[in-house]
């Protein structure tokens, strides 16, 4: 074994690690901002951006030096490859929080249109959802990643939830219609988070257990077996 | 030059543009299952689907092979790594293609709400972006695949000016909310769909010109050059 590769993918975890916390408190700021109607919370998250992308280039950049250099094979070419694309996914996640950030932004401008109950749960289950697709990846924890998948669930149905609420809420008082479609669309940036931890979640099980599981994959491979 | 693993490669290009005509014509159904009130369209997207995602799987399976057992580099490398990212974002174009034939689905059981003109024309030039954008890659054209970038902010535009529209419908008469809030999902979603076509042209002028124009970094490159 090279130990010297050895460095170099323990530098490319960790250049990931500290990427996805970077990501993570993005989303903890844009959410903040949204709940405590906080400015500095909203300039928070926008100043992460650029920092998040240059992250994302640099990682990308690293990865293709690795598999030019070191040609490597099995767990560690899947290592890198998913590596790539879980680049990809962090860095919507950010996209995402910045664009709840700027709904806070509008949103602050006007009284608050009602105790919010839904999107918090949803915040919280999102956020967990990333903290743990990212414990995952660090521990090769593909049980851990595959309780991830089954939490998107949760956060679609929030997400419905919070869409007909709202939506009776336009119907009744269209004075509320601009307030209730920036929640609305806040409440879809937490959904696609979701999808992004979803994602990464999958190439975690694809990186531990050489398995395909996206789009039922694994159902079928499952079903192979009996 | 390896003739065996140019044909590989030949293979793979083949196999991404069989999955990018699969893609365009979802969103062309979906499309016209919105504009023609079309329920047989609405079926015909849900078909693709699987069979999207079963491409995405064999693409990402068949580059993973190449990268193990040819260990390419340079351009080779780099096409290859971009073919994996690519197949992300044209699956997931194919998601919001589905996303959009869904929304066509509930309108279809209302009136329409009033005479489409925004939203046709941002469809069509998402279709000539994603297009545009797989003969940038088969062609190799990263003059094209810049082209694709700089209409992003196009559709932006229009989905701003939907967006805003459907909100004095919604304001000046409650009742059309949850029609309005179905078109403003479906422009949403083509100005998704346009967000994938210009990270694919990103991922083309990558190969081509061998630079990361990502974020920005572009422009830092020109800087620096001067």
């Amino acid at each position: 074994m090279d130990t010297h590769f050895q460095k170099e993918l323990a530098q490319l975890k960790e250049n990931l690690l500290k990427m996805a916390t970077l990501v993570e408190e993005t989303i903890r700021d844009a959410i903040l901002a949204l709940m405590n109607r906080d400015a500095e919370m909203i300039k928070r998250t926008m100043e992460k951006e650029d920092k998040i992308n240059a992250m994302e280039n640099a990682i990308d950049e690293m990865c293709l030096k690795l598999l030019a250099l070191r040609q490597p094979l099995a767990t560690d070419l899947r290592f890198i490859t998913s590596a790539m694309k879980i680049v990809t996914d962090l860095e919507r996640m950010g996209d995402q929080a910045v664009n709840i950030a700027e709904r806070a932004a509008s949103l602050n401008q006007e009284p608050q249109l009602k105790p919010y109950i839904d999107i918090p749960r949803m915040a919280e289950i999102v956020q967990t959802m990333v903290k743990d697709v990212l414990d995952a990846f660090v521990n090769g924890d593909s049980k851990l990643a595959r309780s991830v998948c089954e939490r998107d669930d949760l956060v679609d149905g929030l997400n419905d939830q919070v869409h007909r609420e709202l939506l009776t809420y336009m119907m009744s008082d269209p004075k509320t219609t601009p307030r209730a479609v920036h929640l609305m669309i806040v409440s879809r940036c937490l959904e696609r988070i979701a999808d992004h931890a979803t994602n990464i979640a999958e190439d975690v099980i694809f990186v531990v257990d050489a398995l395909v599981i996206k789009h039922h994959a694994d159902q079928k491979a499952e079903k192979e077996k009996e």
